[in-house]
């Protein structure tokens, strides 16, 4: 099959110009076809303070109530999707700025309530890949903003790794999926003080037990967690990197394997 | 030629949940080839209120320093556009949200300085018509925030009227381009105070006439410069009108003929 790569890029990454744009640089060289999917959330918080809108995180995920789903719509669809796309367009790379919304690609659901309201926030119902694979034919890359639509003219907030790992999970029906998760670090650290003490492969026991021991904890979580149901549906590599690793393929790689 | 129906909608109407919803679901009844052009400027100035950005307009446009064109940014590719994809998919219609970066549909060039520093704003420079027929072919919907980009990795503000009128003039070598402004008089005034005073057929002499003598004037000046500028390079019909009129062909229709 033909390789799809798919590259989530979050954190300060997106949020700093300098790192956005070497980000840009290596992603544009990756040969074949891409998508990237993007957060932005430090600066949807700043937006918020601004404005006098408080930010509750539960979690790692945001409580998005009314005027935190606009801040989001407008930061993540907005400011740092279109930036992206004109940063691409600049170094030859076609590409397109979507949200869950446009073209139907994502169909979410606001997550029922049950100990907490999160409000705005959608969990993903079905992914559009016919749409995707139309633009992906045209040699168009598609670039994802982390939010969603509930089909009724309703936005929704969607987390960008969950969104980076569904995309892979249903394109890992018609592309061999390589699956990306950029951050400021160079990959799953052993010790967080130590940049150097990258663990080279992480399988789920070893991802639990050191989520158990705290070395693992509050955002990292997540992405982890999604990034094994990526490995466990049927995408061939998940990474979790830092943007200048990209094309050396290094950093933590997830495994099936099972502990000696 | 196959017909293709432009829709420029500004001013009150996308700021108005209410007359939002009313123009969608009058938009998505259009049959045919359809692109929607939006503006937003009211929300922008809201917005740039709120942060303690100046708002300053000459001549009807906006002065564009770096931290406004964050604001335009975020409220029309974001806020504005993505409510109104999202609306549009709720009625059935495929539409995709578009700056001119995505696909590199707008490419234009930052407003050099002569009287008047504008700031990031963009003359458009060129309109890539084989993306948008690529989309318009998938029936898809494409919906046209008032952004470009220089292909230099800067977006830039634009004019949503001239932005639509370039669209219908590119585009009327490939269809046969009807042209709405929409916004929320009922057609051009002859009276401010009377809605029912609509001039219903206005040629361009009279146009100047009417500006020089103060009963046209200010953001209707340039709606109408564009909305000429499209008659006179092969568009087939300009209307200025009013959302609920649109499926009636009602308001006022630019001419060509000269009075007797």
């Amino acid at each position: 099959m033909e390789r799809l790569t798919i590259v989530k890029v979050g954190g300060k990454v997106v949020e700093d110009k300098d790192t956005l744009e070497q980000l840009l640089a290596q992603f544009s060289q990756i040969r074949g076809k891409r998508i990237l999917v993007h957060g932005g959330g430090l600066l949807a918080t700043n937006l918020a303070e601004k404005l006098g809108i408080e930010t509750q995180m539960v979690e790692g995920r945001r409580i998005t109530d009314a005027a935190t789903l606009e801040v989001v719509t407008m930061v993540y669809a907005g400011l740092v999707n279109k930036n992206i796309v004109a940063g691409l367009q600049a170094k030859g790379c076609n590409a397109i700025g979507l949200t869950g919304a446009d073209l139907n690609v994502i169909r979410a659901v606001k997550r029922p309530v049950k100990t907490i309201d999160y409000g705005y926030v959608g969990d993903i119902m079905g992914v559009n890949t016919s749409e995707l694979r139309m633009l992906l034919n045209e040699e168009v890359v598609p670039v994802m903003a982390p939010i969603t639509h509930d089909g009724k003219g309703q936005l929704l907030n969607t987390n960008a790794d969950t969104i980076a790992a569904d995309l892979a999970i249903e394109l890992s029906n018609y592309y061999s999926v390589n699956l990306f998760y950029c951050f400021d670090k160079k990959g799953v650290l052993l010790n967080p003080d130590d940049e150097n003490s990258v663990i080279s492969e992480l399988n789920y026991d070893r991802f639990k037990e050191l989520q158990r021991t705290g070395v693992i904890s509050e955002g990292m979580i997540p992405k982890l967690d999604n990034g094994f149901s990526a490995m466990k549906n049927g995408v061939s590599q998940v990474l979790i990197t830092n943007p200048f690793l990209i094309s050396m393929a290094r950093g933590t790689r997830l495994s099936l394997k099972n502990d000696e």
